[in-house]
């Protein structure tokens, strides 16, 4: 991980100035102090107000100016017309970082707005970094670092990492911790984002060594493609977990492609993840809940789960979920279970859900988890325990723990109830192991674990590496023809075949009669398309016609296109593509779109005309790695049935892969090319290729 | 709500015997002697004990015969071998209802199942209902009366009934109930339901004024039409939740067809669900979340909802889980916007959600809060409550509550965090307000109250009375030819114009000449179709041919049916359709099987050979009622596209809707008719019908 040295002062500041620090409990300012005084830092502390006094048994001076060495790290927390030049203050007493805490900045209008551009033009110009503003600060629990002005008590220190948009999200989140029971390591509040963004901090954070997972909660990203490269850096030695909201508040951009239609932010933020191996939660809640695993647990090997209970509901419900999250049942092996009979009452389940019975003791718990442990078939346990009738959770707990700790596979608990089970949640917090109140949720939270693993490989993957490809020759193309939105045919075809996209043979022809002759030429039956400018969906107004097996009908079917053209405003006939008709096969589409955030991104799946009422499609990021584009067949079922489906003979999935790469590559190197689709590629039988039946491609139009 | 009167004793007694009472304080049998006679019941209160002797101040009978008036319900606690002669002298003393806590039966093998039948012998020979073997028993809050063995305390009396089949699930309950605030009104744990089901405590249950919700934890039913009725005149007065269970654990079944392999025993339940009203829980948690919402707010309107936050982040959470749960953010009115501003600073944001920013005091909350529960466009509120910086979240709540008691829409609170809030949360608890952690599970609550209150409308219709079709007819049929699995050609055809579904016009021939003379009468082109005995996907082995231009063609197509039928084994040929090809259309795939637990059920969805792999498809239990109808199309991609879509031209909804009601009223006539499919239904342009291509029909063998 390459981390920034200009960010250190505030992860590891010598000195801390609060400018803005205020004797009056009622205000903000008091509580930064308080917080920073009270948080343990061993740095030296300053307070800044320009009405003098004393503080906490500190003198308040009344400019930056006066504050001796050593100070690094300045936090703002006063009337927004003021910071510009108070920043100006701090770069001139060598101050090169600053949290701006004070609200009042973009998030307010315009006028806000060119505060904050003023701060950041300050900033740059000394080469000084900012947080903020209209942040809560930043806390590091071990350090130990309080910037913030939350009331007490802070967070408990922990090694999860929380790194949020949202500084109402950040209070909530810290106080709610404290309930479940898990700490947090270092928490950014990053607001505004003025300078320092969600992508910067990653680094940093994720080289704290007692932070051992990262939790986002994300409004958006700053720079797609840098945010992906730094997420990858730090998922390659620890899991990062990301909350994207907003995601239908983006409004619909105006696309004429089926792809453009179906590609949402949400498809590409799916992809960036899976590309930067970050972990997409969908609540809050569930964020945290695979947190304390993923940071608790050992690494999980595989998906086989063996559940032991005390009671069969509760054991039935676990299953559910777990099969539900992809997981298995694991199968036992015979001498395991033949130990665990040694164990239990004759009434008891040895299969898996493994049922002890209600009379369960501590012993009987921990001895049945160590088998289960053992057993070589099994990659993690849930632990079920309700009240138990005989004994009190809190022994099952202890008795559990050892067992726990000494095994390198991952346990969770679903302790069920509350009050009956208090004690045996503060001992299972206190000794670090994951503890839910169901069963669904500790299901939940061995499917992260192996998610987790799974991805390890693919994140290390680079880029597919495609050749055979002129890349120049689509440059000088373009160049050469200035056309903007959907291009011509002939330039559409020469820039296909640059790319080696393999198109069924054919002719572009300008007249009936020229028609006819390239039917006669490339054999009966034969396709007729029209060749057009401006047109969409050919097959939306008839422009494609198939099987025409006589002359007569080619020249009909050309006199019936040109009709059409002549019907819709705005497209400009060309002609018609004569082709001869394709071997039978698959279809699919392959397209590709230039994301606002992510840059190229591919699409494949289902085509046709139902394309997007099936939306049986998948996006990646272009160019892709060889995981991408096998995830881009294996999740959708347009690619699944590929492989051959009942009557459905296997197509050339090869083939559709190499297509999947050139439409990646092609978007990858000219984001002027808004959009690219091929409705239907056809996938021929397998050896013999595939074909693109019909390309469009749309030039950015500016 | 019929209630069968031969259960009141257990929820009603006026004389209670507990039997295997114990004064050993480590016994169930002392437990449940405490919690029966501090739980404040009022009848009477006796115990059972071999050895005689005093518990609690009260004397231990030697024999139930023993025990005086007034005593109605027996509670068993003793080793199971002992329970059936004690049933017996239950029975005697004239009780007539007995609560078999005991475990050792069915659950333990065959040994314990022997005695369990023999406990339902005595039983029924004595007109005696039995609650259990293997249950915690019973408990009514109000009432009050606990028969459980449980350690106290028990739940807090609430306005949430739990009918459950698993005894631990109880267990937990009762204690998480506490912690989550929530009180239980009346709890039945169901155990082996040797007699008295799930179904049968639904109507005494949801007969109790104190309770306003009814939650299950099923792990199936016993009986699913009786179930289905009996849910549905519940739903009609009260909502019913139903967490079911085991949804991996069933088998596959060996079928034949598409339908076949799609309907697993989930669709059934959904189906079922669907057709009683019940709201249907994946998880424990969601289940009580939703269950408070339904209990504590007035009934919901619509779908339009106001979110009213103190800061952006949790608003932007808020609504990406208010739209992922299917609700809107209401569109305030300008009134409205003008009203909010008095009450708000110029920053804050008035469009929905309402960002009333981080000084938001207890007033301004009251005071937003009223205006948009004034507004006409806002059905339901979300308040999201972070800890606020500047008051105490306390504060908050005592201000909202006065205007959320008034109001006539819901209101549910997002109350994030844990220490801070925590003075709040119980105000809120105290007034029955429901309060979430997050925003998430606060908008899933929102979404259950619109969902619960969409369904009134649904549950009052009765099923689609069908005319125009020969039961009779059938009947004769089935008589007359008494062939099992797939039906011949010729009786399918017959039952197909009985039930009025309509086929394209055709003839069977038996040789190649037939063929072409069929072919020449119809007029070319036409298609031609393999009749044969025991072929179930007639496309998969090429036995349907299409657009056969000439008797050439005709002649060849009929030697080649010929051919692939031989090669077949076990199947018999005998013969070919020749059809004339249909006009164009969309295709669709119309099917029904007989659910082992809950009878006919319709398949609807996209069809094809493609079926399994897309999952187009929905279920409804047959006969249908008009609404279940719609709800295939609606909720299927092949159904929406009916309605026309882009270049698709619609095509005749009303048509394939008449096709399904047929089918369901086959399937529901027939129960022999162990799997119908249509695949494909042709359903031309509107107003011009459907036709099915293809129809198959299976006897159940036995």
């Amino acid at each position: 991980m390459q981390i920034d040295e200009t960010l250190n002062p505030f992860f590891q500041p010598s000195g801390v100035a609060v400018i803005g620090a205020s004797n009056d409990p009622s205000k903000l300012g008091y509580g930064l102090a308080r917080n920073l005084t009270q948080s343990g830092y061993q740095g030296v502390v300053h307070f800044v107000n320009l009405k003098g006094g004393f503080l906490l048994g500190r003198p308040m001076y009344t400019s930056i100016r006066e504050v001796p060495d050593p100070v690094d790290l300045a936090v703002l927390l006063i009337p927004a017309k003021f910071v510009p030049e108070t920043l100006l203050a701090c770069a001139e007493r060598g101050i090169r970082a600053a949290i701006i805490a004070s609200g009042g900045f973009r998030e307010i209008g315009l006028e806000g707005e060119a505060l904050e551009q003023t701060c950041l033009t300050i900033a740059r110009h000394h080469q000084m970094r900012l947080l903020g503003p209209n942040c809560i600060g930043l806390l590091d629990t071990h350090l130990p670092l309080d910037t913030t002005f939350l009331p007490p008590p802070g967070p408990p220190p922990g090694d999860v990492a929380f790194i949020s948009h949202s500084g109402a999200i950040c209070a909530a989140v810290i106080d709610w911790a404290r309930g479940q029971g898990f700490g947090l390591s270092r928490l950014v509040s990053l607001g505004n984002q003025a300078d320092i963004t969600e992508t910067d901090v990653l680094a940093p954070v994720a080289s704290d060594r007692h932070t051992r997972v990262l939790t986002l909660y994300l409004e958006g990203v700053s720079d797609g493609r840098k945010f992906v490269d730094a997420a990858r850096q730090v998922t390659l030695q620890k899991p990062i977990i990301a909350l994207k909201v907003g995601r239908f508040a983006s409004g619909q951009r105006a696309v004429a492609s089926h792809t453009g239609a179906l590609a949402g932010s949400e498809s590409a933020y799916n992809a960036a993840f899976r590309r930067a191996g970050v972990i997409r939660a969908n609540t809050n809640e569930e964020m945290f809940d695979w947190a304390r695993a993923l940071a608790w647990c050992p690494p999980s090997r595989g998906r086989r789960v063996a559940v032991l209970t005390n009671a069969g509901g509760p054991g039935v419900t676990a299953s559910d979920a777990l099969e539900a999250g992809g997981m298995q049942l694991a199968q036992l092996a015979e001498p395991t279970i033949l130990e665990l009979s040694n164990h239990l009452p004759p009434a008891a389940a040895l299969s898996n859900p493994v049922d002890m019975l209600a009379g369960a003791s501590p012993e009987q718990y921990a001895n049945c988890l160590r088998l289960l442990l053992e057993d070589p078939g099994v990659d993690s346990v849930m632990v079920i325990l309700p009240p138990p009738p005989m004994h009190t959770a809190g022994a099952v707990a202890k008795a559990l723990i050892p067992v726990i700790h000494h095994a390198d596979k991952p346990v969770v608990i679903a302790l069920m109830g509350e009050r009956l089970i208090q004690e045996a949640v503060e001992h299972f917090r206190a000794a670090r192991v994951p503890e839910y109140r169901f069963p669904e949720r500790a299901a939940s939270a061995l499917a992260t674990l192996a998610e987790h693993s799974e991805k390890q490989a693919n994140i290390k993957e680079e880029t597919y590496h495609l050749s055979g490809y002129d890349r120049k020759r689509v440059g000088d193309l373009l160049k050469q023809d200035q056309t903007r939105g959907w291009l011509g045919a002939e330039i559409t075809a020469a820039i296909t075949a640059a790319y080696k996209i393999p198109l069924p043979g054919g002719r572009l022809v300008n007249s009936s009669e020229e028609a006819v002759n390239a039917a006669q030429s490339v054999g009966f039956p034969v396709a007729m398309k029209i060749a057009a400018e401006n047109l969409t969906h050919k097959s939306d107004i008839g422009g494609v016609i198939l099987n025409l097996n006589t002359p007569q009908d080619v020249e009909q079917g050309y006199a019936e296109l040109q009709k059409s053209a002549a019907l819709l405003p705005g497209v400009k006939f060309q002609g018609a593509y004569i082709q001869q008709m394709a071997p039978p096969g698959q279809e699919v589409i392959v397209g590709a779109i230039q994301d606002a955030q992510f840059g190229a991104l591919v699409m494949f799946g289902s085509g046709g005309v139902e394309v997007e009422g099936l939306r049986d499609v998948e996006f990646a990021l272009a160019p892709l790695t060889p995981c991408d584009a096998q995830s881009l067949l294996e999740n959708t079922w347009a690619g699944r049935k590929l492989n051959g489906y009942r009557s459905l003979p296997p197509a050339d999935r090869q083939a559709a892969l190499d297509v999947i790469y050139r439409v990646g590559q092609l978007a990858a190197d000219f984001p002027e090319l808004a959009e690219i689709e091929i409705n239907p590629l056809r996938v021929l039988s397998v050896g013999q290729g595939a074909l693109a039946l019909d390309i469009r491609i749309r030039r950015v139009e500016e």
